[in-house]
């Protein structure tokens, strides 16, 4: 019997890849979504699903929502997601939360960077971070899962590897990120509105990225030691795909050969991670939940280059790979080989 | 047991979206793809499909070729398609052929617009015309299909409606085309590198395209009488998409409502057309095999906005299309809620 | 000595242009600039005149003002305009108003499609059509001029010549044109975040865009009588530029060379309009004053196709060329062979 | 009198940025331009042009041009460049070479990289390299100057301030770099083509780009000792601008503060240089010879963030620059407050 998912804030762009996704999963059904507007048909919100999915945006409800769906995502701002979600894993409804409330294992950090008060802060730290490559185990049976940001799903995948085998030093590392414009979300500003954006690029937040944290804390956990990384997020006039160039002292003589090998170790079971030869681009891995990364060494530093789509291996692809392992079928369910679009 | 395809030409954007399609198709196998180029491996031709499909372009042998397909997909130029396709045919093996060969029924016009001798004069104008929505049956059991052109995809299931059921006139029609660069192919020329494009858009070959004839001998058909749009095609700057805005007189007094209502008559049952009640941008049927359109009433005339994805709807998606209702299998296979990516 | 220049509404894109064309101009010094919001550097508004113009926005006062400049270019929104306009041409500041508040010269025609009533009925009517092209000596020494809409400028540009020419029908003209996304304003919104203008394109406003009666007014004054075309805007992902796509009945026998005759005829002496042999893009003319067209024949019509810079030649290019001609200087000054940038 | 112009190689995009400045310069008439093609209307090519610029693009021959020309800008490639270029200053002509070939001063470290032999090794290391900025003095007056690499520009005006007073450590710099399409120049080729470039970020040549050596060399030079960068370029999907991100430890216990400052003091009497305190963005400067720059502080690294038009002040701007230098013209003259476009 599928399993009934309801997806909260469902008006965005990460809802829309996360609804294409689930309506060629052959073992959910989409119960319920919620928006914080007046109800309305999704295909109103969301024009590319006429004809697809005959369904309404409501207003969040606890009880009617709890009757209603196994599973949910939730696609709502921080605060206002671990309001949502700690309600709803009290009713037992698995999670998987795509805000940042439940990422950092720290209520202090969290709160330092977020300028709130964390809503839940019990659960915090006790929240598996769902990114499988390195967590699988934790999520499985997971009732709640914290859905990784995307710019750090990018440095993780491209770093991890190399500081666990000891190739590069910890210290000093700098991560320059570029990512496509649907990663500043769909609430029109000056910022992202159209003339803003295009034909031209820009670093933003720089060393201020509230993704910063996310990233320190997951090498730091890599090193088994403190890592404070410069973190440079780019806004580049595309809609979708982040690119991570990640700069890493080389530990000793290792190789461009050695570096490529334990990406290649480190990966080569996992389905959505590929090791290349060439160097790649965004476009290869727009609309899939595929991350392709490759290493050169330059200089004395190890240079990876990584690249995903924000909106799916960073986040709705993510969130569904993830909802896989929770409810214990197939990992790469509706997410190989193409994906809704 | 899984059909067994084949691809032609399979170095070009239309081929890699076949392939896409086809990897998450239940029922079929890509068993062999071809190129003019030395062999190579998918991959290196297709950074997209890295760790995705397993196997080499070859040169064309037809031999060889017959002895491991049941299917093949012709992404060859034109001439050079009709060429290779004949033989094809000639052994038994079903075609759906993504050129031009086979779409005009008269060997002159043919001859004309392309400016060659047709290589396989005898089949032409006993193939069918593969637009589901107007051909379905001639299609089901057919051995070979001649697959629409994009522009006269989004014209056609634009106007024939309202020139069936008699609401406009089939005389003074204009239909303009605007359409992504994509649609010019992968073979680098002046006219499409980037910065040639980008920031710009223009005209080209106006009531010069080889698409017109086609368009015409279609409305043609529906109007049961000799129709010579006037036919403009565009080159805007994005990869996928073609926009068409048709203008025709309305034949008395009908209404707004009219229209769209014969445009929903007539699509009702169409798993793939959707008639939207607003102005649908190329955006919300992007990487799907979705054509949206409606229509507006102004100063007399019937003004039909149709959109689709030239690669898919207008070129592999409904090729799959084809190759289903041939193979008697479900025509929405692999094609609904979603494509590869 | 130079004219001292004010700029109401200077938070926008063309005030942007407008300031930097002036910059340029040997004859004239920006002296005040207005915005709605509170006082700040006009580099924090606009980063590109970083070290370029050391001034401030203001708000908007009436006294101040006057004693400041000489001419004002009026930004404004419509109707907010008027109200501005009509005090400044009362105390004798020779005024360009950009919007549309006095192109119209029926104050019913306004009303209707406006849905405001005009704040300055009695000048309605009296204002010259800042169109230099065809309406250059009434421009010279007027005190107020309505500078056109951009998709007016090119579709007038394109149609009057073969319409006064009587080589062509002014029944069933249809106008297709195609713009940039500057054109709708610096005001985020929905429909202009990057994002959902990103990779598309759309109609919008078919036959219901207020630029539709003011072609309507000028091709009729070519034609000594009623036209009323079809007027279809289209939004392209580009920042700058309008192509517009005429189409109108050729009336009798006459050739595409009688047609590009007729355009050469009318614009051999223009210095900013250039009849060309091949079909024109849009960033052959963007940021510059020029417009370039050119005319096919297909199925029995003529089809104009003309560009322009929908910033410049189409609101703050033709705004100067307007001034110049108003004070009596060159009318090319400051705009030909390249522009502010 | 106005001095007389010629252009080698002036069908690309800077030769055409090189035409739409000089064409407002008052001191310069261009009398010559060559390409390798034949002969043809420089509106042909250039297409905005038209009626601009009534002349042909010409075939090269050395004694027709000496005799034609004062100055020459050459924009062939390296190698190429070099050959004609010391023809031209054996008989006296003053030239500008935007062309590799006398940037490097060392013939080994230039034919290691440009993998050909140099044409003229004589005189390489005795041109001056033509950064006003750093060597403005060298530049007046000389008959031959080697114009800098795009990227080159980029990173050495971020850096060698900060190098020069101390505040960062010359060792272990990353200079992750982000430019436009124009920059790969207009020759048809598989990786330009619009579709392979839009909706797509990439990184290509890391630590192997032509520009690493021009950048090592000057950085050198900075700190009186040699510097290896990590140098990597990225393609955006935009026509023009650079951004470069540049890494360097913080050489003590200077604050970001500190880093403007001397970023500040170095540039305030530059002409073409903003120092500005928001993070720039590529589309504030691009069309003209401006180059924006900030810095930042973050984890023990100052991260200086600098942009500019890659045909402008990362080619034709900085080379009429260079040519009012050596004609002892203000600096500024043609460049100043917008560019010819």
């Amino acid at each position: 019997m599928a399993s009934r998912v309801g997806i909260l804030g469902a008006s965005g762009y990460t809802a829309l890849e996360l609804i294409k996704i689930l309506l060629r999963h052959p073992h959910v059904e989409i119960t319920a979504m919620t928006s914080r507007q007046d109800p309305q048909h999704v295909s109103q919100v969301h024009p590319e699903l006429a004809g697809r999915l005959d369904q309404d945006l409501e207003l969040f409800e606890l009880e009617l929502l709890c009757e209603r769906v196994d599973v949910v995502f939730s696609c709502l701002p921080h605060a206002a997601s671990a309001e949502a979600v700690s309600q709803l894993v009290d009713e037992g409804v698995a999670v998987i939360d795509l805000s940042a409330d439940y990422r950092l294992t720290d209520v202090g950090v969290y709160e330092h960077w977020y300028r709130v008060e964390h809503p839940d802060p019990n659960r915090i730290g006790e929240v598996p971070y769902g990114l499988p490559e390195l967590y699988r185990e934790q999520i499985r049976g997971a009732s709640l899962v914290a859905n990784p940001g995307c710019y750090p799903t990018s440095a993780i995948l491209a770093l991890v590897p190399l500081i666990e085998a000891g190739l590069v030093n910890s210290e000093g590392i700098v991560i320059d990120s570029k990512s496509g414009v649907s990663g500043a979300g769909r609430t029109p500003k000056l910022a992202t509105i159209y003339p803003e954006c295009n034909e031209s690029i820009s670093a933003y937040a720089v060393g201020a990225h509230r993704h910063g944290p996310e990233i320190n804390q997951q090498l730091s956990l890599a090193a088994n030691g403190p890592v404070e990384v410069v973190f440079t997020p780019h806004l580049v006039p595309m809609n979708r795909g982040i690119l991570t160039t990640a700069y890493a002292d080389v530990a000793g003589e290792f190789s461009q050969q050695d570096l490529v090998d334990a990406l290649r170790d480190f990966y080569h079971e996992e389905p959505f991670v590929q090791v290349v030869d060439e160097l790649p681009a965004t476009r290869h891995v727009s609309g899939t939940n595929y991350c392709h990364l490759t290493a050169r060494r330059a200089a004395g530093k190890a240079v990876v280059v990584s690249c995903l789509d924000n909106l799916i291996k960073g986040a709705a692809g993510a969130a569904v790979q993830n909802m896989n392992l929770m409810l214990g079928v197939a990992e790469t369910t509706a997410l190989l080989d193409g994906l809704a679009t």
